[in-house]
């Protein structure tokens, strides 16, 4: 179980892997969904047949702040979004619920409504995207870059917005400014005029601290435009199908090896590597985690309910839902 | 484990329970699947999502002879058909799929095979039925009837044609019948010529040995024609959502209590009555299964991975997957 109580506003961000298998699951192993669990917010990457079932089990909310973020429409990738609508609705679910996906997307989860009477109470925000800029909050962005596989595919990048840097209160009160809204105004970037003089943020503030950053590849080959999508991410989520010797199938079915994975995400000087998408045909991982760690210093072979603790330094604690 | 050896032959008949939730799944109950297995063919009712999970982990085989008969179109009786056409296609199936399910089946699953690039190598035979005969083979037939829920929703009665009767080797021997073609002749129903004198197959035949027929209700209201429809079979799987003290909830969502189950088997004359598609409320189905047999004698509650082995007589034992 993941720790709970005071240590628990430490994490500032969960990786939830609800599914690791690729196209055909297994006992161990459900279709591809991995969410990421924020400040009482859910982002997941793919909902692949059976995650509203993984999802409950995982005890996640049916009523959280949410966007699904669809890497391509392959059904393993894409077809578990439809039960999850229909059981959101019977849970109740009042808050919109944002859809991304590559083209396509709108017409599949729209005419399965239809289709499927499906008439929740909550907004269906459902939306076809392409790369750059997916949508951006107050506090992190996603963006998305085209991955190689055999049809229309896009990689997720959520990216946590710097923070501003440590307010010294020592400083402040040198410089005389007042606490109270002075202060606000000067941690929110703007300058403030004391006595006639102005105080800049840069005075007051300490170094601006970067957010986290997690990257998610879905099906694809590695490519030039991955590695530099992917650069100096904290975290790595990518396709690990195969072994290398499989390295042919790999390339014919539009996938990777963990060991491309692994110089993929050391070119890109990634901090931590995480294999997913194991196909059906390994018992384990070991394999691809040997042949990764001989590439990659830091890599971590993801499992069904697998649950990664980020801490606000990038480091991380592992345990399972 | 289901008896497998020199038994094995004596089974007519296995219903393999796959799914048996009603709209929100548990931990313990899967979406609504439930299988007839029968001389090396699959006959599926309703595929729910995760259906292919499910079918997988009870190795019932990804290249049988099948049919998957839906009961209507709401995602947790058929999404799971998505799924299980990918998986089939990737796991090399070359027979015909047949699927058969109200108006709108057809749209749904080509669509769906459409958007998703779905492009198995077998045929996707998909038709939408209404009542009556569905399909009719040289040794069984599932019939259609329209049942009573929120959308339109068919009931199947799955039947086996009446078997010709024991031979009487004796008195074909007392009547002058050499063995051999003529014998043949007798057994399928046909009169024969002996030195000018008719023989008649019911001179030779026993009194023609019933079939077994299994009922399935989908998601239903009692009314008079499911319990026409359903009269003197075998085996009656029905929904059962809920128990007496809900009864008002039952009427309002289109469903059944147990004992309303149980009324419409026992008025049917029903031999064994099946309770299925259990809501996410209850622990178990102690109560559902008490308000039943006050009313009904033999009556079961399904569970995930339930298997019935059904005899030539009729009667049957359980077992798990």
């Amino acid at each position: 179980m993941p720790i709970k109580g005071p240590l628990y506003d430490r994490f500032l961000v969960k990786i939830v892997f609800l599914g690791t298998s690729a196209a055909v699951p297994t006992a161990q192993r459900s279709f591809p969904c991995i969410c990421i669990q924020r400040d009482g917010e859910i982002l997941m990457f793919d909902a692949g047949e059976g995650s509203q079932m993984t999802y409950r089990a995982a005890g996640l909310g049916w009523n959280k702040k949410m966007s699904i973020f669809v890497s391509h429409l392959h059904g393993d990738h894409c077809l578990g979004l439809l039960g999850m609508i229909q059981t959101m609705s019977l849970q109740d679910r009042d808050k919109r619920l944002f859809i991304y996906g590559p083209l396509g997307t709108e017409e599949f989860v729209r005419s399965n409504m239809r289709m499927l009477g499906t008439t929740p109470r909550f907004e269906v925000a459902v939306q076809d995207v392409t790369e750059g800029i997916i949508c951006n909050t107050n506090s992190y962005a996603v963006h998305g870059c085209a991955a190689k596989h055999s049809i229309p595919t896009l990689s997720y990048l959520f990216k946590e917005h710097a923070k501003a840097g440590r307010f010294n209160v020592q400083r402040a009160h040198e410089l005389g400014v007042p606490e109270g809204a002075l202060w606000g105004q000067l941690q929110r970037g703007n300058s403030v005029c004391v006595s006639g003089v102005q105080v800049t943020p840069g005075q007051v503030l300490g170094p601006s601290r970067p957010g986290i950053s997690i990257g998610y590849s879905g099906d694809s080959r590695p490519s030039p435009e991955l590695e530099e999508f992917f650069t100096r991410c904290n975290y790595l989520i990518f396709d690990s199908t195969f072994t290398t010797d499989m390295i042919q199938r790999a390339i014919v079915t539009g996938h990777s090896t963990s060991a491309q994975a692994a110089t993929l995400a050391k070119n890109a000087q990634v901090q931590n590597l995480i294999l997913t998408h194991f196909s059906a045909r390994y018992q384990d991982a070991d394999i691809h985690l040997k042949e990764a760690r001989r590439i990659h210093d830091s890599v971590i072979a993801a499992q069904d309910m697998l649950v990664i603790d980020v801490y606000k330094d990038g480091s991380y604690d592992t345990s399972s839902v």
